[in-house]
């Protein structure tokens, strides 16, 4: 709604944190909001996590990005405004909205609430849409209007809602693939890469009651592994411990974007294990030798986000076990700041923009 | 039996057709035989198939190959010996021996019938075993001796004895993926390479009640491909083909072996679609494009032969439908010069050695 003339149809112009070229830092912009149609939800955003996929974007390392780029999709907040016909929300609800703002509804993914395979999906920023400026703009802003199926609903007590909004990515990203290939209890799962990601992988498969081994480069992230639930861990370079787990494993869950030797890691499956890769390197991995595939009928797949049914699903669950991320809170001004240090991995594991200091 | 003495202990000579380096030819050559122990059986060969496998391993294409090296796990013929604890055979049954001779027998893939993947799996030849010469010798020969457990009852009608022998190998290794990736009615499948086991595939997948698209390099194939019973077929060179079908397939049987592009089939799966590898190139694939995984949940596989079990029900299925191998019969004195042929692909679509050929 308008705020000054109080006419609905109105756009609403909210402070944002973003950036007009991919060479150039993200700077604080005025951007529109629609009002919300009768299925839409307004949302005075509270907090909004920094993924990697932000960085890529807004600095235009994926193809595509469009300016002004607004980035971001570990969105919390509280519901401020809802359409006529909207019913699973209220006024004062503590909502999420991740990386999924809209889809096509009708083909068999939507059908089947894997919002995130249909070919329609509309991401929560960089993606067509009808309002201006015609791409959408993510959650670095103060206010987000999102259709009411794809927002989801905040279970988790209002103190630890900074630390929910990852979980809106990294947590739904590392879910979906754990649960699709059944983890559980009598499951061994790997975790390769222990960053915003794998570090959610760890507390979900571990929560899951899986037998949970983290896999490193570093030596010193052994105890942080444990302190996240890793029942062990491995130095990925150290051949002896990785030897000592060959054939072992039902599931490995990659992190990893970099390019980098999937064999050491498909050695490691049993007969039917996955290894599933959630990270997509810029250049490709070294090619995976099929011989690794074929001796124990093992699988390599990705898998990517996850359907709103299943995120809705991953909250309660996080909820339910008292899971969230460890997060570095952080002012808008600091973002630039952050996309170094992540670049670094100098985070443990997920920085959180407190969008209140984007001002009134 | 020896036949001179009559002692059971004694190994007896037979005929066979095998190569006393990788360089050199196939030739005539005497091997032994075990006497039957209480749990094996004894059976004359009548026709052994030619796997694309037995020549990379005679020519020694393969690491650790032991010479003589008598290839050969296409396996048909007769009982014509039972030990005194056989229980699943009697002497004058048809039978069959695959690629399996021998296995742990108490790991959790012997348990649950999947001898394929078990780590102590003995090769039908070139596998170590007590038996002179130290190393398995296949079927290109007269006679061999199998614990019961590894042999196959044959159902066909006799007269289809020569071309049940593939069913042994390329037979299992292309219903073991299609089963196990659920192939049946309402199923959209490929099948890559119209060879040996492609032309099983699309033979197996079309009487499982699929529909089968066979994908060939070759115009020249399509009639032949449709009359093996595929509903469709695509030139993989021409785009405009293959861009009619993306995003549509549950499972693409791949069985070519040589080094080719992955991400244009990946492509065409649907999500949650499989590309199962049945074929280990000797260099590798250019490296897929995890993208391609990533946005449809989309798994690449491999998969190896079968389980006995399965072998069997593979064996009944065709049986019961009329499935067998369309074939070349030869003599032994044709085997290299049909490894020649079928080096250039001039095979309709399996030779099958009559093994009378080798003699008294």
């Amino acid at each position: 709604m308008c705020t000054l003339c109080g006419n609905t149809q109105h756009p609403t112009l909210v402070n944002a944190y973003g950036a007009h070229a991919g060479d150039k830092p993200l700077e604080p912009m005025r951007i529109a909001r629609r009002a919300p149609g009768s299925h839409d939800i307004q949302i005075d955003i509270a907090y909004c996590g920094i993924c990697h996929s932000d960085l890529h974007q807004v600095r235009a390392e994926w193809a595509g990005t469009h300016f002004p780029c607004v980035p971001g999709h570990e969105i919390v907040g509280r519901v401020s405004s809802v359409g006529q016909q909207v019913t699973e929300f209220q006024i004062g609800d503590l909502v999420g909205v991740g990386c999924i703002v809209d889809s096509c509804q009708y083909c068999e993914e939507c059908d089947a609430g894997l919002e995130n395979y249909c070919d329609g999906m509309v991401g929560t920023y960089n993606s067509p849409t009808a309002d201006e400026p015609g791409w959408t703009l993510g959650g670095y802003s103060q206010k987000i209007v999102v259709h009411e199926r794809y927002a989801l609903r905040v279970r988790h007590p209002e103190e630890q809602l900074a630390a929910v909004a990852p979980l809106l990515c990294a947590g739904i990203t590392t879910y979906s693939p754990l649960r699709h290939w059944n983890t559980g209890p009598g499951k061994k799962v790997g975790v390769v890469g222990i960053g915003g990601l794998g570090h959610m992988g760890i507390k979900l498969a571990h929560a899951m009651g899986a037998h949970v081994v983290a896999f490193t480069t570093s030596e010193s992230k052994r105890e942080a592994a444990k302190a996240l639930g890793a029942d062990e861990t491995v130095v990925s370079r150290n051949a002896e411990e990785m030897a000592a787990h060959l054939k072992s494993f039902d599931l490995i869950l990659n992190t990893v974007a970099a390019p980098h030797d999937l064999d050491a890691l498909l050695a490691l499956l049993k007969r039917d294990g996955v290894l599933a890769l959630v990270g997509a390197p810029a250049s490709p991995h070294p090619s995976p030798n099929v011989f690794n595939l074929i001796t124990k009928r093992r699988a390599i797949a990705g898998s990517m986000i996850g359907g709103i049914p299943e995120t809705q699903e991953m909250l309660d669950f996080c909820a339910r076990h008292g899971i969230v991320s460890d997060i570095e809170l952080i002012r808008a001004d600091e973002i630039n700041a952050a996309y170094e240090r992540m670049l670094k991995g100098d985070v443990r594991y997920r920085f959180v923009i407190d969008i209140a200091s984007l001002g009134i």
